[in-house]
């Protein structure tokens, strides 16, 4: 995202109270994204991508890392280590799917890599179980499963007009749709000694 | 299991009032297993054995068949076919883990397999999650994920002493451990409209 | 194949002084077949179809064993052992492509598995690019590759009418394209200390 | 690499009439590496890093873009394309090894993904197959295969002795090796209309 659209993402964020995260391609764009963002996206592409990694190292902010599509859960552990080597402590794991064999979905979301990490390693995992399937009828139940297998946060995409969205419109959910997901996720979080408020 | 286990774990069914299972390898063992299990397994290694999948569909008794480890979703009803175009209607799908290059779990488990195959099917879709991760410690998450993801039965291996276990004990749970995960799997069944008794 | 088309395949054969090989799908064929084949053949699917391993282990007849399209390496070796095992010590082994995510191709060939296999055991390998492949315009290459790579024997399907064959037409040679793949490999074979008459 | 070896390399390199290759991992080296290396090498983990891709296409000097290790043969192409599209036209496309369940090799080498580019696009295909197999005693049968199968370029890694190598010695081959490879490369070569020096 260039830089007037993140000044956009957060005049709109102060307005509701919320905070933003954004994907950061290259070492070069995070003085620029310092001003906008409250956590730096690290897309699966670039997990591996090391000199982006320790740029990230010397900031002071929250990094999302996305495990790689072909990653194994110790490379993207080892991933991690090159932020925390440089002092930033506040990072966030995050499983999206892995390549296989099947073609229906477009990547098998790897669900056990959520209690896999989280005994290996202290950190908070996140699941982004859109692009494990990439079709909006098939996301609901994967959010479900991802926090009834222990995971710490979701990303969910929402749209008030899929159709139309100017991308990842297919995999995003209607307001509704999110209200009745979150009233799911309601009802399994006790089932793992969890509030959601 | 030969016809003596068969036999034992037909009489301790009778006595405690519960159904058996267990997997048929060849064609040959049907005729002696019709006898003393209720539901025929047909392992993962088999699920392209189509001498058997075409005998299976001769007989009148629920067939509960495993996805190969490198089967697409697509390839696991295609099996199916085999044993409905026999007219035995009575199939069981069940997903326990896929090949791929992760290698801290012995399979991965295709949670979203269960909401693709549900949504493809009128079949009841099981998980059989120990195979998919192959450790005791790693188990209960991914039974709770797969009734959070719309899974119609699961497959849990139980022994009072794992440790000790002639076949499967390292994924085995205790049955503290399963009396627990299933006060968990009551509290999430709501979430997807279902009741466990 | 039933049992009139291999009394054909065998007086073919006699005719022209020519070995035959045909497939055997499940245990109970094997008897009939005896009469017909020089060489059974155990289809990947059926790599890990013990009761058929088994079976075979008893005959005195050579067993070409195709590895699985999700079977590692050791797993291709330790079905050899159940043949093995029976007192039949003429197996053949075959590399004919494992499942991985790429889709131009059906199967990805996994040439090393020639040299590896070579290496830790002293059975014969043969390789099937065809089935690796699937399309009649890429066979060529990989025949060549395998044979460089060292490989003992190789399943290449040849038909004077591709466009007209009842199966596998799309991955037939011509005869002219057959002859010219022969001469290469005429050429290729003196690198590895060889020679095709 | 940085400056101090890479100058050292370009000294060897011009005292010996030859060429240099050496990976950049970031756009930022691009300028400093233009006055010492002859081709600029992209690795398997920075496929898709598509700054520098673009930063790449900026320059006039031929551009080696490894697989990634879970790219399909398309992705490949179309990174490519990220290159191309700048203005530089000299881009050398190289097959590595993907990554599927196989652990006996370090990677699967995708020895059809050499026809298969070749038919699909203009560009010179290389293979890496020391990556693709990462054990010594198992490499000269994998680039004798890259070349039956019609590649254009192989990178081996030679060293005068490689148990003291400072970096792939294990992959390495030893002088006299090298010297026997060229010795079958040289025979292979014709069967597929070429001929090397």
């Amino acid at each position: 995202m260039g830089e007037p659209g993140l000044k956009l993402m957060r005049e709109a964020a102060d307005k509701f109270g919320l905070l933003t995260i954004s994907e950061v391609m290259d070492a070069s764009q995070i003085q620029m994204m310092m001003g906008y963002v409250d956590i730096f996206q690290v897309g699966a592409r670039n997990m591996q991508n090391y000199y982006l990694l320790r740029a990230l190292g010397e900031i002071r902010k929250p990094v999302l890392l996305k495990r790689g599509m072909s990653a194994t859960m110790e490379e993207l552990l080892m991933s991690a280590e090159y932020i925390l080597a440089g002092g930033n402590f506040s990072v966030i794991l995050c499983e999206r799917g892995i390549r296989t064999f099947e073609t229906y979905t477009r990547n098998t979301f790897d669900i056990a890599a959520i209690p896999v990490i989280k005994k290996l390693s202290h950190l908070p995992m996140f699941a982004d179980p859109s692009h494990g399937t990439g079709r909006r009828g098939k996301v609901p139940p994967m959010p479900r499963a991802a926090v009834a297998a222990g995971g710490d946060g979701l990303l969910i995409e929402v749209h008030n007009d899929p159709d139309h969205a100017l991308s990842d419109g297919a995999q995003s959910l209607e307001p509704g749709q999110f209200a009745q997901l979150m009233g799911e996720l309601r009802i399994i979080a006790p089932a793992i000694g969890r509030r959601i408020a």
